[in-house]
């Protein structure tokens, strides 16, 4: 097509792509340039503001790291993520059942603990659970020179019953990195940097689709306004306080605790594969 | 709101946007998140081409730096740019009416020629035409170390006549810079990274819009698919082929021209300003 015009550029686009090109890529691309040309003719957009998005993603291109992923924060603080669910961090090291993930850290004790089950409502034996969160100056360990790689992480098989359980410090809520071009659109947008505490589950098990999910207190000041959109209602749990001498036998921490703890069940349910 | 869903995802990042939200940031970010969000659900998108994307993003950063504009590139390919129109490269030395872009370069001459005037056919005195192009080899003075800085650059202040003038060399067709992200996203699609030759105007004056565009020979083979999307009809001239004897006087190759010339005749005209 020679005439190029505002009006006919997403089929000219779509006119390029090759009869062999991959359906799925022609998918993906047809539906990103309509939505990105609309994007551009609805709302008029002009040469400053093309080159302020340019600017943005090249100030993210300039702080880019292996220890800071702001195109991935752009995706969550834009809702982006959000609407795929939220996303894994692999690595973590072993944790036996009952162990106990706070190790020399202070702060409320939590105990974590519930049933990963079929939807049958079967125990799945072997599962396992990457559990991970961050250190109660709201870090998480990749972010964090002071903690060590795998420092709040654990990944837990689980038995024939399978139940997990684990120990660690309440989880706090923290603020996303907001010193780079994502926290120049957060300020712009008038929204704060902060996300509700939780902990982060990811669970697989063989035959059944892998769950990553959140949980949340249900005493957080930020549970109605993340600033990455994590939290669903049946995310939110109650970490209820029980005293010193309740706490269970069979747990790394067992006889040494001696304040009272928190506690909260969440039950993982798993589908089968198709 | 807190139990964000894939339905209200849109709906809950309006409402994050505080009050005092410069009203234009919130129209634009309404409407990019929207799309955003939009394009998302409509395709499905899953976790691993949404890693794609970020991996693409990562990858445009790893090469981006003052010489190589990948994210540029990737709006241009993706015809975002083209919906805007195209955009200027600053900095070009002056170089007066008739005066001559070649140099020692060799390749067919072209001269160039032209009237600046308003709506209503006046010729605009002092007008300034900002000229580039590609040199022989097909790569701008930006991407080229061989090149001087401004290489095929030129500044022309017209006179009371609005008339400007030059000589250079015939442009090539070219290619965009293939060996990054974007030349692997214009690979997926099974398109080549190729532009028809053009030479690049901007002209401005006091009290008029200015203008950005570019100039196409009707004999390039890739008219019809410009990689970035820049050819509109009224853009593509004759360059016509004029004896050596036909050489005008007044030019700094006048007197020097001893074989066959080529010509292009292309008035430009300017808005006044609202």
């Amino acid at each position: 097509m020679r005439s190029v015009t505002k009006d006919n550029i997403t089929e000219v686009f779509m006119g390029y792509l090759s009869d062999d090109t991959d359906p799925r890529m022609r998918e993906i691309m047809g539906s990103l340039v309509k939505h990105l040309h609309g994007f551009a003719k609805e709302v008029g957009l002009t040469h400053e503001e093309w080159r302020a998005g340019i600017a943005f993603m090249e100030g993210c291109a300039g702080i880019e790291s292996e220890d800071r992923h702001e195109f991935v924060l752009g995706s969550d603080v834009l809702g982006l993520s959000s609407v795929l669910g939220p996303f894994h961090v692999s690595g973590a090291p072993p944790l036996e059942v009952g162990g106990d993930m706070k190790r020399h850290y202070g702060g409320p004790i939590l105990l974590a603990e519930g049933v990963i089950k079929s939807t049958d409502g079967t125990p799945i034996a072997g599962a396992e659970i990457d559990i991970w969160q961050t250190a109660p100056n709201g870090l998480y360990a990749s972010q964090d020179e002071e903690q060590d790689t795998y420092s709040f992480h654990g990944l837990m098989t689980v038995g024939d019953d399978g139940r997990y359980a684990f120990t660690t410090v309440k989880p706090v809520e923290y603020t996303v990195p907001s010193d780079g071009p994502v926290g120049d659109i957060l300020r712009a947008c008038g929204r704060h940097p902060r996300r509700p505490s939780h902990l982060h589950y990811i669970v697989t098990a063989p035959g059944f689709k892998p769950l990553v999910t959140e949980v949340f207190p249900d005493d957080d000041p930020y549970l109605d306004q993340d600033t990455v959109f994590g939290v669903r209602n049946d995310l939110v749990m109650h970490y209820d306080e029980r005293p010193a001498e309740a706490f269970p036998e069979g747990m790394a921490l067992s006889g040494k605790v001696n304040e009272p703890f928190l506690h909260v069940a969440f039950d993982v349910t798993l589908a089968p594969e198709d």
